[in-house]
């Protein structure tokens, strides 16, 4: 009955790797808390990286500055 | 004053079906908790079907073998 | 396979209204959504009122102007 | 190490807006509990008028009374 | 600079459990984003099975039927 | 009509600090969008360090390291 939240920036992920999110943390609560993997729901936020702020500074600026 | 967060899959629904869960859920709470409904704030989140797992599969192939 | 976060004041919530909320919200997203109600997660969070500000106030200093 | 989430409608905030809401949460963090801002981490989700209610109402239709 | 929160009834997980549920986590962004787990922040979230329903009813009450 | 969720790690933060957490965030929403600051609603979620993760590594363990 876990309910699982990942947020993440929306820096190109992929369907592949969005499945393999899913089941990797589902398993996990199978293996650690025995949990029913019917009634584990994950879901996943992709935020723009406008959005996010890490250092009291802008992802987006953080990426120019990465780049250049 | 309560906050309701309301997450479901973004397959569809109509400005309709959300002002009957907005109305819907405030309601619920000065029915059973006797809530200020003026400072009741709901908030809908529509997830793509790609971001939504259960039982550890996407839900994007989820429906996908519900159509075939 | 809805998810709903119910944040309320810990201000003496019974189990009985807990369960009328869950159910009351279910049945919601079955009646507007014709979601299916066994994967759908209700989760309430009962928060302090000394962690809950509104208007820029914490809601214990709000409380204790109404009683007096 | 704090982690903050802030729930706005998506009407026109701009990037300078969201890189002083960040920068101000975090200052926030540093003043009054004197947290390590290089790991405080802010998420700005806007969200549409269409899925935002209060007092029972849509947002979006508050906003069409507002300008009748 | 993932977050992740974990919702969990509080169902008697130990300080182990958690912090595999922690390194666990953390090493799936690892393996499929390339993320930096300096950042990746984890948050686990033990709810009262009072609060929290699934198939429109509480979870203590399923427990109950469970054990009897 | 914002909604802000703070999550800090349950370490004697004073309802003082609260007060000032509440304070400054829904300043910061009139100062920076102009908002409604009766309508601003503030939650914050004091997490046990057992229950926080960085770097893979529990906050508990984190803080032990640096007592020592």
């Amino acid at each position: 009955m876990p309910y699982i939240n990942i947020k993440i920036t929306d820096e190109g992920v992929t369907p592949e790797q969005k499945a393999k999110l899913i089941q990797g943390v589902t398993q996990l609560m199978v293996d650690v808390l025995h949990k029913n993997p019917a009634t584990t729901v994950v879901v996943i936020d992709e935020v723009s990286t406008d959005n996010w702020g890490i250092g009291g500074e802008v992802v987006t600026s953080i990426r120019n500055k990465q780049k250049s």
